[in-house]
């Protein structure tokens, strides 16, 4: 029996629509605001401006259907294996996204930097950035 | 309604029980080797030797309850909120694990670098590597 996803929070961005999102990562993607759900607030108290965290949220309009697909934006290229892309649409549409915290509020809203995902998006989690 | 995590393989590793982890990451873990499932495998078909990927794992062993908790090891500290820390009792417990691939074969089955996890660990996501 596979479990369920918890979504504890959600996004607040100025891209309402997929055709509004830059291409990848940062490159002029706007600030964001996730409002933290009530139960998941105390989880985040220790979070504070400044410091560089990875955010997952959950790619709620991916086809969790495809196991193949184009590269982004390159249709005459041959289909690739999903799992060697960044497609938001594959069997688990988590995004990974590398950002700097701006504010946190003690009622659950954080301010972070630029991050290309659609408003409304679920947050799944946050965690400190990878070690290397 | 919250969505389903889909299991695409599983994690078989030396690391048959918790108190046999190493504290963090690729420090003295052991190659694992992932097993995909058959309904995945065409995912793969892209991914090679040599290659840098982000795997991303549901730590099924998890305690999803968990909102604060004592840093790693450091049970003279203060409680943390949980999205300050990397343990892996959060309510949604996906490891997130950059690795390089030593082999893949036709059938679905990936050895990787060092990786801290737990023999049966649920695989749920591979990708490229995050560019900074």
């Amino acid at each position: 029996m596979e479990p369920a996803i918890k979504f504890i929070g959600k996004i607040q961005s100025a891209l309402k629509n997929i055709e509004d999102c830059p291409l990848q990562g940062a490159e002029n993607a706007p600030e964001v605001t996730i409002i933290i759900s009530p139960e998941f607030i105390e989880g985040i108290k220790d979070l504070a401006a400044g410091q560089e965290v990875l955010l997952l949220t959950w790619l709620h309009l991916a086809d969790r259907t495809v196991i193949k697909c184009y590269p982004w934006h390159n249709y005459d290229a041959p289909f690739m294996g999903v799992f060697s892309t960044r497609s938001p649409d594959r069997p688990n549409p988590i995004g990974v996204h590398p950002v700097k915290i701006l504010s946190v509020s003690a009622n659950g809203i954080i301010k972070v930097s630029g991050l290309e995902a659609l408003d409304q998006t679920p947050v799944i989690d946050i965690k400190p950035v990878l070690k290397k």
